[in-house]
């Protein structure tokens, strides 16, 4: 019966058996301490003389998997208090010895392309390696938070016929004898959804981007985290709801992840302070802005002006996030429920200088939707499967999508976005 | 403060607010009954003549979202007991009258193209839409149930440079310059995910065949729940994980969809039951339909056979379901790890006469893949990043994925997948 690296104590002065990888090996002649790693941690096996590395005699190679039987001694040296003594190793698959990139070294070493280039290997390291752990985490935690809040995950089609958006920034894809597009986002499934009775709504998928960007808070194919919810009265509901769910995951993380987040060296925000995030409107942002010199007619908020307003809102609320609603409409998609003064009910989530969720209350009436496609120039007569929802008794409703890798960057403090990706896709990369 | 309709009745004799859609109406002139349906269920609120349809007078509208204020009186005769009275209406969206299907009757009535050709209105059957509660279920109890055996999530790009296949069966995607492929599986990257260390991932994903089949069986986007776990010996620990993990979805069920899996009349299989599952070799699989009156020889296991093999499940095991394995290699792909004469560990369930599962243990030396790779005349250098991954140690492995849409189709009994899939994709239909 197989014992995991982080279990051995529990064994001690018991002979055990474990498995994983060869993380380190230190050779000192007449005895060999090798560090094995599994997927609860690692451990170190103490061998007299070179642990045999097979039928053809070639010594032990890093990353190779082994299975070990030895006996649990306590070693306060060791990693973990134990370590296997009087050890017998059976190799399982030997590793190549020309590794591209070392396995056990501080990963701040390799650039990014390296660590991208060589997806399969760098992915052993156990801190990147981390980042996806931790991500299983968020995806987990806010499933649970929206289950318990009465919401119902869905899975809907990628493949669409026409953009819901205007087409621009999508990727083709051909279907037998014609062409469809990847989706953008599930906007109108979740809202159909809604619609269908569901009233709250959720979907962990893939959404797809054509852009050209190339910036450290871009890529091309993401994890959205998208939420939609009937009988809301404007956006700030949204805003609620969205703090309450950064409570719990943040609140989760330090239960199941605090190593992860302590080797980060990232602390998360308390639950008192993502109830201390400000909410500012778009004009307010703005006149913030000016204040903290920016040059000139501030016209948008750009990148620089999101790392500003976190900076602000750490200095005035003691916490580096900041809501941002009511922008006007034509920085809003068609669908966004118009407010008074041209603006609409739509909001951001700036966390630590980043935008990492976009929502609002979406138009509900048939006919004011009709009108705002028509303003927008778009046709609505393509729209007739999305405009079904709204003829036939659609709620009041919105939502909001956050971006799992953005969220995942921003908790850990990524320099890029492309780290919190497993594979990621951008204008050069398509492999792994 | 909203109640919804499922538990007015803790507030008997009181003023509640209710908001849903019109779900029935039963005008008797001076008294009007309406059922209003929310995401909890529906109940009845009586109105003293007709409750008003708005300001231009039209009569109320079926499937109109309404918020309705009244006093919860103990009815006998109304659904769930109680009732609303002394009520009055606010139409918060009104419904054309020209619905393109009904939504409040038997779903039996309308046949498999209108329910999906007004998708946007026949998921609001209650019926219908309880397809889909449930599928969100098996998605909970599935990633619940591998978290509580060390298994992490992991979220894998769908976007791919080659086919692992052979290039058959794949979507073509225009990435800007240059042309990619949806992804059929993930079967690459969760290898690589148990080889970086997880030993145990899963998957909730997209996947895509581009294959021209138009069969009660067939979809050619649909959800793949997937699998893959390290240290193992052969098929048949990815066979007793399967049982454990259809026991916790079968119970799971039976506690959160009791009212849905007897609207569709199914009970499923206990876990005594799924304990009972045969295991049957490929051969003898045959043997067993040529001694059941199969015509000819039987070259495989065809969807008759399916059928006739969970037929004799049920007759000698009393349980509709059996695992077939020990496939011929011709029959399974490249990366199947090989058994004595010519077969595979590789394995199939079939549940209640329809294959819901493919999986086995792939081969993990890197020699033996190049070896397979040539013996099945696929090109090992465009295999370059997934040979990397057996390059440099690979844990013994295997896995297996069931469709989701397969599984909630069996479970319910419904006569086409395409009813599984909330907004289905095939050769003809990309909308809605």
């Amino acid at each position: 019966m197989r014992v995991l690296c982080a279990d051995i104590g529990a064994s001690a002065g018991q002979q055990v058996l474990i498995q994983g990888w060869v993380h380190r090996i230190r050779d000192l002649g007449k005895i060999t301490f090798v560090i094995v790693r599994d997927r609860s941690g690692s451990c170190q096996v103490v061998f007299d003389g070179r642990p045999g590395g097979g039928e053809d005699g070639a010594s032990l190679s890093h990353e190779s998997v082994v299975s070990v039987r030895g006996t649990v001694v306590r070693n306060a040296k060791a990693v973990g208090g134990f370590e296997l003594q009087e050890s017998a190793l059976e190799l399982l698959a030997r590793a190549d010895a020309d590794l591209p990139l070392a396995v056990n070294q501080d990963p701040s070493k390799y650039g990014l392309d390296a660590v991208l280039e060589h997806r399969m290997i760098s992915l052993r390291n156990p801190q990147i390696l981390s980042i996806f752990r931790l991500q299983a985490e968020i995806v987990r935690l806010f499933a649970q938070t929206l289950r318990s809040e009465g919401f119902t995950e869905i899975k809907t089609s990628k493949l669409i016929g026409t953009g819901t958006e205007g087409g621009t920034g999508l990727f083709e894809v051909q279907y037998f004898d014609r062409k469809v597009y990847l989706a953008q986002s599930p906007q109108l499934y979740k809202q159909a959804m809604v619609s269908a009775g569901l009233e709250r709504v959720f979907e962990i998928g893939m959404a797809y981007r054509a852009e050209k960007h190339d910036t450290p808070r871009h890529i091309n194919e993401y994890v959205s985290l998208d939420i939609e919810m009937a009988f809301i009265e404007s956006e700030h509901d949204l805003m609620d709801l969205e703090q309450r769910l950064l409570t719990t995951i943040f609140d989760g993380l330090r239960a199941s992840c605090a190593q992860i987040l302590e080797t980060w060296g990232r602390p998360l925000p308390s639950a008192e302070e993502v109830a201390a995030i400000p909410r500012i409107d778009h004009d307010q942002a703005k006149e913030l802005l000016r204040e903290r010199g920016s040059s000139g007619r501030v016209f948008e908020i750009n990148p620089e002006g999101e790392r500003q307003l976190c900076l602000w809102a750490e200095e005035q609320h003691g916490v580096p996030a900041v809501f941002v609603y009511g922008d006007p409409r034509r920085k809003r998609p068609f669908y966004t429920y118009p407010a008074a003064d041209n603006k609409t009910m739509s909001f951001d989530l700036l966390f630590r200088g980043l935008e990492i969720t976009t929502g609002g209350r979406r138009i509900n009436h048939h006919a004011m939707l009709v009108e705002s496609i028509e303003q927008f120039g778009l046709d609505a007569a393509a729209m007739f499967d999305y405009l079904q929802v709204f003829r036939f008794g659609c709620p009041p409703h919105g939502g909001f999508a956050i971006g799992l890798e953005r969220l995942t960057q921003q908790i850990l403090g990524l320099a890029n976005v492309k780290e919190a990706s497993l594979f990621p896709r951008d204008r050069r990369r398509v492999t792994p």
